[in-house]
């Protein structure tokens, strides 16, 4: 059994985000599959998703200060500007962070531990409204 | 065909800990599969699974002393500190190395290059026994 | 269904290669699939694979050039030095880009945003040509 579906997230700031819920709410479907895998997909190279802690929330303002830190826009040997001191450096946390997540479902569930969210990691001063592509397979 | 296990590593001490044949231990079933996909997965926010070369012990230290000297305890702008110093840099870590592998099956077993070897990333200072869920697709 | 190949890349030099169209090439078979998942693996630990923008050429410099400052060869406490100054950190860039991508397919081709490319992230000075292990799962 396969499902897919693309959703739009609404706009967010940029800095790391929980989006756990939002893609819960959008995937009703979850609950049909008594063990599989999620895969869930981001159709952009300035905004990334990881997992993370879920409760504390300074764990989002230390990964953002920790990533704009690793990642200083405007790198002075950056030679692709044309977008903004914020897009190269987007581009690079992108390949760090990574673009998608494999998450086992269980029961009808995203299979996390206790302390794991799912995190929209939005590198652009106004990233827009992102889209994901999420695929559970299963059964 | 799916299958689906959660695991219980035996606790390492902070560092990479090659896992490659304690996952094969614990995996008599993957000899079933002629072809597909295992998915890898840590139920933490503290530790991390990658791959890297198996064999030379030195790897293994040079990736350890690599990430904590790029993610430090304690910098001075983390402000998620309750739970120790050695906490917040293992967020970051985790994001940065990931959380789950996805690793091609054939003829039964991983098909993994010559040099390549599964490790547990711990990032505590006592990170006990840590969780896997590992999710097998095939045929 | 399911589907498993393995490909040879043509050696590229060290830096962040565009290999869509080479993957592409080598595979036919994805426009069987309606809905799916592709896995596209390396069997190596001193280059990786990545998502990234496809189309500026400065990209590709500004990865390549971020990455080598982020991970020096030769660091000073390095101890796997038998295989010369590019190799450990290979070993440690390919850990953090990762090692296989997923990537969602639907309507047999790669769901793939816009300005998204498939990237090559070549370690080594004279890295050879890389293999690749991809398992497109799907129906």
């Amino acid at each position: 059994m396969i499902i897919q579906k693309e959703i739009t997230l609404k706009p967010r700031a940029r800095g790391f985000h929980l989006i756990t819920f939002e893609i819960l709410d959008a995937l009703p479907e979850l609950k049909e599959f008594g063990r599989g895998i999620a895969n869930i997909f981001i159709k952009h190279t300035s905004a990334s998703l990881t997992i993370n802690e879920n409760v504390s929330p300074e764990v989002k303002t230390d990964l953002n200060n920790y990533f704009d830190k690793l990642v200083p826009d405007s790198l002075p040997y950056f030679e692709h500007t044309i977008e903004g001191p914020d897009d190269m450096s987007a581009h690079v946390k992108s390949s760090i962070l990574g673009y998608s997540l494999n998450i086992p479902v269980t029961n009808g569930m995203f299979n996390l531990g206790t302390w794991q969210g799912i995190y929209l990691c939005e590198h652009r001063n106004r990233g827009g409204a992102r889209k994901l592509i999420i695929t559970v397979t299963g059964e």
